[in-house]
This record gives C-alpha cells, sequence and structure tokens, in this order.
C-alpha cells in the first residue's frame, strides 16, 4: 500500500545500477492531483547534502508533483557538482514525466557520504521508472529506498473517505533532527499546504524527532508529505493531524525495530518533568548513555547508569526524589535502592525504562536502541 | 613514585576485603606537612556520590591532611547511609591519624552504584592501611585505586627542588566534567590553597576535562591537589601550574590509553576555529559520534561521519569551508573530497583527526576511543 494507498499517486521501484550489487536503488513517487499541495521537514544537521538544500527550495513553492529518491549514495559533501547532479535529476523527472518544471520535483538520496553520484546510470533509471509508474507501486517504492534497513517499511491510515499511507528507511545513524530516514506521505485528503506543513511538523516532532538509535544526525533526512486532494474531502484539521500523527508513529517505531544490530529496543518514558523540554532533554540524556546501552543489551537493570544519565542534564529534579523503573519494577525509589532487581524480566526485545523526575507532571516517550557487537561490526566492517 | 614522590606524604594500598575477589581496594594518602593546602575538583554531575558531597565540604577550608579511597563501590545513590558512611570513615582515619579532625580527611569512592559500602570491612581497613603506611607507598595505593584498569597509573614531574607527583585511575565512563576518574596529585613546593585551586582548574580544563572516551559522565569523579610545603620552595606560579598541567596531561593520556575495550586511541584536534569554546564543542561532538568510533576501529577514514558530527554543533564554519584530515592526510577539502583516502595509514594505536574549522585561530585537542565489541562486552557482560 504505502505511498500509493491514497488515491491520486502513482510510484515505482528500480533497480537503476548505483548499487554495485544490483538491489533495487532508485523510486519514483508522482502526485496526478488534482491537487499538488506539498509540506517537508529536513535534518538540522548544518552539513547538508545536495538533494536537501535543492528540495527545501522545491518545497518552499508548497507544491510537489513528484519525488525521486535514491538509495546506494547520499550525494553529501560533493560540493556544487553534486548540487548539479540533483538538479539534473529533477531535471529529467520533469522532462519525462511532461508538462512540469524541475521545481516542482523534490529529491532525496541516502547511502555513503563524500562520493558523487553515477549519474550515466541514474538519469536513464528515471526514465525507466517513469515508465514503470503504477498506481500499486508503492511498495516496490518502498522496496528501493532500503539501504542497510533489513525490511522495507509502510503504513497506511484509512479515515471517513481519505486515507495517509507512507514508506520509510533508515537503519542507523537515527537522531533527533532527525534520523537517517527518507520519509515519503501521501494523502487523498484535500488539504492546503500551510495545513500539511503544520501536520507534519507535529507529527514529527513526537515522532521521528524522539527516535534515537545512536545519537547520529544525518546530513539527508527528508520527510515529505504530499497531497492529491483526490478524495474530494478536506477533514477537520484535528482529524488529519491525528492521522498523519498515526502513519508517522507507525514507521518510527518500525525504524527502531530494524536498527542496524540492535537487539532491544528501549521505550524511555519520562514522567512528572517541570516542563516537556526537561523531560525530552532527559530522555535523550538516557537515550545516548553508552554504558546503559550496554547493560541494557546484557539485560541487567542497571539504573546506576539511568541516573548518572539524568544527571549530566539541566532539567528541574532533586537527585533524592528520583524514581526509575525497568519493565515496571521500581528498581529506583528516592535516588536509592528500591525494589529488587531480581524481578525485572529483560528477556524481550522491548524494554520499558520510567524515569520520574517528580518535578512536575509534564511526559515525553523517546525509543532508543541498546548497543551491541554487531552494531560495531556493522558500522567498523564497511564505509557506509 | 605517584603521590609519594614529593616529601611530606606517605601512603598505602591494601586489601580490606571491599572487593569480593580480594584485591587491593582501600589506599590512604597522608600529608605529613608542614603545610596541609589543598585544591579539588568534582563531578559536575548533578547525581553525586556521597563522598563528593563530602569532600567538596571538607576542600571549603582549604586544607586536606589525608585523603581515604576506596574501590570495590562507588557510594553512589545510597542515600543518607552512604553519607553516614562515608563520615564514619573520615572519622576513622581521623582517629588512626591522632591529632586530627574528620573535617581534614577527603574520601574518595569507584565502583558500582547503588550498593551500601561494606562498612565492617572497610573501616578496619582504615586501621590496617594507617599502620601500612610508608614514604614509599604510592605505587600500592595507585594499585588499590583500580577498578577495571589494567595498569595503574602514575606521573611525576621534577622541578628545581621541588616535585608533583600523582596516581589515577578510570577506564571507562570518561567524560568531561570529569570522567570516572579518581586522581590524587601531591606537592612538597608550598603553594597556598588559592593558588593550588587555580593551577588544578587550569590544569583539569585542558586535560581531564577533554578526555571523552565513552560520553558518560561519572557520579564520583574527583581530583585532588596536596600540598606539603616539605621542600621549603615556593615557586613562580606560572612554573607550578605548568608542572601541575604536565602530571595531569601525562596521567589523561595515560586514562585514554587504557579505556575499556579500546583498541585505538583517537586525538581529536580542532583547528582554525573562531573560539576555543567551539572548538571544544566540535571536538567533543567528534568525539560522541558513535558511528565514527566504528569506522576508526575498522581503520576506515570516514570522513564523512566527521562532517555530519561537526553539522550538529553550533560553532561558526562554512560547509563547503571544511577540511578533515586523518593522520595527516587530507582527505576532505572544503567539505568535499580531497587527498587519496587509501593513503591513510591507521594500523598504529594511536590515530589522529584534524578538523579545520576555516573560522579562526582557536583550536582545541580532544581525546577519545574507539568502540569495539569488547567495549561493549565489559558493559553488557556485568554490572559496574
Amino acid at each position: 500500500m504505502s505511498v500509493t494507498a491514497a488515491q491520486g499517486f502513482s510510484a515505482a521501484g528500480i533497480a537503476a545500477g548505483i548499487k554495485e550489487s544490483g538491489q533495487p536503488d532508485l523510486a519514483l513517487v508522482v502526485n496526478r492531483g488534482p491537487r499538488r499541495a506539498a509540506a517537508g521537514v529536513f535534518t538540522s544537521n548544518r552539513v547538508k547534502a545536495a538533494p536537501v538544500l535543492w528540495s527545501e527550495q522545491v518545497l518552499k513553492g508548497g507544491e510537489v508533483t513528484a519525488v525521486v529518491l535514491n538509495s546506494g549514495g547520499a550525494n553529501a559533501c560533493t560540493g556544487p557538482q553534486g548540487f548539479q547532479d540533483t538538479h539534473a535529476t529533477a531535471e529529467k523527472a520533469a522532462e519525462v514525466l511532461e508538462g512540469h518544471s524541475a521545481g516542482e520535483i523534490a529529491v532525496a538520496s541516502t547511502g555513503l557520504i563524500g562520493l558523487p553520484l553515477p549519474m550515466d546510470k541514474l538519469l536513464p533509471g528515471v526514465e525507466r521508472a517513469a515508465a514503470a509508474l503504477s498506481e500499486h507501486g508503492g511498495e516496490k517504492a518502498a522496496i528501493a529506498i532500503r539501504t542497510t534497513d533489513t525490511v522495507h517499511k509502510t503504513s497506511v491510515a484509512t479515515r471517513g473517505g481519505w486515507t495517509v499511507g507512507g514508506m520509510a528507511k533508515g537503519a542507523g545513524m537515527l537522531a533527533p533532527g532527525l534520523a537517517t530516514m527518507l520519509v515519503v506521505l501521501t494523502t487523498d485528503a484535500d488539504v492546503a499546504a500551510p495545513a500539511l506543513d503544520s501536520a507534519l511538523r507535529d507529527a514529527t516532532r513526537t515522532t521521528f524527532d524522539r527516535v534515537d538509535s545512536d545519537g547520529c544526525m544525518s546530513t539527508n533526512d527528508t520527510v515529505l508529505l504530499l497531497a492529491s486532494g483526490a478524495s474530494g474531502i478536506t477533514p477537520p484539521g484535528e482529524e488529519f493531524d491525528e492521522a498523519v500523527r498515526t502513519v508517522c508513529a507507525d514507521l518510527a517505531r518500525q525504524l527502531i525495530g530494524d536498527a542496524e544490530g540492535a537487539s532491544k529496543d528501549i521505550r524511555i518514558e519520562v514522567v512528572n518533568a517541570a516542563t516537556e523540554d526537561d523531560a525530552v532533554e532527559v530522555g535523550r540524556s538516557i537515550a545516548r548513555n553508552n554504558l546503559l546501552k550496554c547493560a541494557i543489551h546484557g539485560e541487567d537493570p542497571n539504573w546506576g547508569r539511568v541516573l548518572s544519565a539524568i544527571g549530566t542534564t539541566k532539567a528541574a529534579f532533586e537527585p533524592d526524589r528520583l524514581n526509575v523503573a525497568i519493565n515496571d519494577v521500581w528498581v529506583c525509589r528516592n535516588g536509592c535502592v528500591g525494589d529488587d532487581r531480581e524481578l525485572v524480566d529483560m528477556r524481550y526485545r522491548e524494554v520499558k525504562i520510567t524515569a520520574d523526575l517528580s518535578a512536575g507532571t509534564e511526559s515525553a516517550v523517546i525509543w532508543a536502541n541498546d548497543l551491541t557487537a554487531e552494531y560495531v561490526h556493522e558500522n567498523s566492517a564497511y564505509s557506509s
């Protein structure tokens, strides 16, 4: 279903030869209208890949006709030539789709940083992808954007006569602002660009921005939302926001579940914080603590490392009022040893850490992964 | 030599039975005077162990007669009882040293968080350590403070008639402000407490505070500097500061060289920064990037991950003016691919990363380690 679950969209995913392995590496998503409203959120890394710089400009117009996505090369740190390559990609897509200009074509890339894209393969690939476009092509598009992902990720939310669907890739370098993720969401609801933008920012703030697999922020993160208006329905704002949030949350959870080398998915709930910002800061500090991530891997309910991570933040709290539960066992109460750590069952993939700051009523959830020898292997044995 | 290299000090290291392994676990360092001036720097973690809270109070008086240090237990997150245990330790030391009060005795602990110390073993241990005090006991004291350290760490700088010496422990949880490190420095120079404090802060700022093995900040970090005045010499301030800095730099380098599970020591030089703060921020961001740490482990000169880490900071720079060298080969020039990465030889333990921000004239050096399967194993297979 993916990006073609909503009416008015077609998509394709092909092997253009960008990846030496011959695996699918080029996706095309086309909005057939009648509307072409769009919104986008991009990495906050100041070292931005060429396609991010390009697509940020495209999105300023609030209209997107198509998105070209490639795996097999990030086109980041490639200088003026890299930007020209992105521009040429958009030009090629505009040409083959007929009647459109490059300024309506967003581009997204993922893969190794610092290498030029093989344009002699990519540009013919755009032609072939356009020829393969189908209203059932969403699955193939989702497959073509994978890098080290072991599965492709899609999600759909259908409401009263309209749908939000999407695809995502990302398996490492996941950290707020955003992860190394490429996400394309589509909807056939008739929603104008400003409302799309608001829905998308609201959704990413509490979903993709709260996924922190390994603390590393990418140069290429891109999340796009395209609206065709093909259902003829303009849903109430809150209802639309909820559907976008649901799809984003589902895709974000799938990203964490497929993080490179991970054996545990860690749900970090920070509760009773003075402010939501405090809750997020504490959650991220816990999520990024390598010693804790190792302990979780070893199924060791090491709450001391949680307290140690909380202690590095500026959040409001008193050390002797901190409580920590691991899988609902309150192993730390009032900053000291609490219930018997032997009661904690950590055999399952999902592990929940609850950090109670006893400082207010705000809360936040951050998702992280454990740190494993496999993560080290995947990220040391080859360039990515 | 260690803490007894300077005149006026005696020390001991014994096995008190705190560690189940029966290894040495209790050290005592005594300043025999004639002066007892002292300065201290402690963790900036807001979750502080009982001995840190205690010793911070002791140091406010500017005089320290003795330091009791134990491995085998951090006495952190142990509540009011933990503080009472630290107090009792200081009382016991004051009693056996005769003629002193607990308020002159600093205490430092390292080991697992959240467990009460076995006081029935620790207090008799203090008596036995006092009986074992020797002017040649520095080595044994350095051995007794080890936790997962594979070697003990000492350093001595002798100048014209006076000496600064010291010992350190720490092999993980090393991060600014400070590492999980216990350090005791001694000198026979006749220097008053304010000048000791200034020398120690200046030295730690550019040495221990710039060691970032795994980004994790401890609850117990303590660095103490004790001056006996036994040489009768008051050196010029700059000369004294330099000697303290030399010993701190040497000990900090030894800590990085013995970091848990590390196979590489990474010297990160950030140059041509607009401010020193910018240089330090960028250096730390590079030091904490797990993907880069994995790449260095794999001897992969992955400069894209360096740029990606720089891009997450607020430092002044333009992406297209960034240059990166790995072991002096400029693999990234002007934000793009530079010299051939095949020229980079990464076979040796020490790896140098130079990040040129092209934004000013300031610089900083941060030391880090690679990320290895052994690190994961050491920190997941047992509690620490």
